[in-house]
């Protein structure tokens, strides 16, 4: 049986799980989530992750959540994306962990507070603070690809697929490409890859679709 | 040579590093980084770590930082703290990565906001949507040690020393022991283990041993 990856597209940590899975060629198939309808705050979604959140992969008995979890335990599987040696191996660890800290959890929040909220709901203050924290993010992971192809050696890793996740929604929260240049030729880099394809392609049944 | 940590007392993700360091029975000094007046920000300390944050591990030619890949290189050099099984190896980083994105990175947050910043300078509707977020987390945190000793299987693992760091300060930040019973039993037996000690005392040099 396929895997199982409990999602949605407008979920940037969810596509980081989708794209992984993906690119190391594991069969899997989406299960929609209405997050927009409060499905992840359900008890019977508490049930089968106490953290209420997206992504949750499922395959057998195996019940896993956080994308960072997910991707790694897609690397162990396959033996690919995770770093040549043990000294890449850590790398990308501490790359996922700065994604989850600094880098998607702010552009998420940000993008949600921008498109997902009603104009009049929008806390203004809040958008700004977390703008300011934003542009560091990005000027640290700028700043990290310089003269690089990759964040990691010289191959794609899941330190890319994560980092990446959230900067390839069209929907404005801040990012522009034009504005960080190494970031724009290593997003092009990533969306080359056999495999690619846009979150709401990868993740169908969400309201985007049908826009 | 010992192994050295960059940290300052104040820094909850620091004192994960450190507690775990200690736990794990691994010899270690601190270095004090004067946080407080910019020091991480420096050219000088971006060269050490790109990210411009603490902690930051050095040993030898091994220059690490994020907490959570700091804690993970204890537990496999030592072969402690990191989990019985390899499931429960996936369930301690699945707690890492939610403990990154959802628990120490609001209440530092929060912590910094509330303490550290002239009270003229707080931006009320930041602390106010931040507090919402804190307080589900420590739900969600609550949730899960119902009936538990500790967060994966029935020993002290890195979990637990990730989710429990700003847990420890003194200094208000919208957490209260008394409100969240499962996680004060947890806190008391986390201080009980042997080896443990506060993050003022395993991290000197700071204001606060002026206070």
């Amino acid at each position: 049986m396929a895997v199982q990856l409990y999602c949605f597209g407008e979920s940037g940590h969810s596509y980081k799980a989708a794209l992984t899975l993906t690119l190391c060629g594991i069969d899997w198939a989406p299960v929609f989530v209405d997050f927009f309808n409060s499905e992840t705050r359900s008890k019977e979604f508490r049930k089968l992750n106490v953290m209420g959140e997206c992504p949750v992969l499922v395959e057998g008995s195996l019940v896993l959540s956080q994308s960072g979890a997910i991707q790694t335990w897609a690397a162990d599987e396959t033996g690919k994306l995770g770093g040549q040696t043990s000294a890449q191996a850590r790398e990308v660890l501490r790359w996922l962990l700065w994604d989850n800290h600094k880098m998607s959890s702010l552009a998420g929040s940000q993008r949600f507070l921008l498109n997902f909220l009603h104009e009049e709901k929008r806390p203004q203050e809040v958008i700004r603070w977390q703008a300011g924290r934003l542009e560091a993010a990005l000027g640290t992971l700028d700043a990290a690809l310089q003269g690089r192809e990759f964040l990691v050696g010289r191959d794609v890793t899941l330190a890319d697929l994560a980092c990446c996740s959230y900067l390839f929604y069209e929907e404005p929260f801040g990012f522009s490409r034009a504005d960080w240049p190494a970031i724009d030729r290593w997003l092009d880099r990533i969306a080359g890859l056999r495999g690619w394809a846009h979150p709401y392609d990868m993740m169908p049944g969400s309201p985007a679709d049908r826009a």
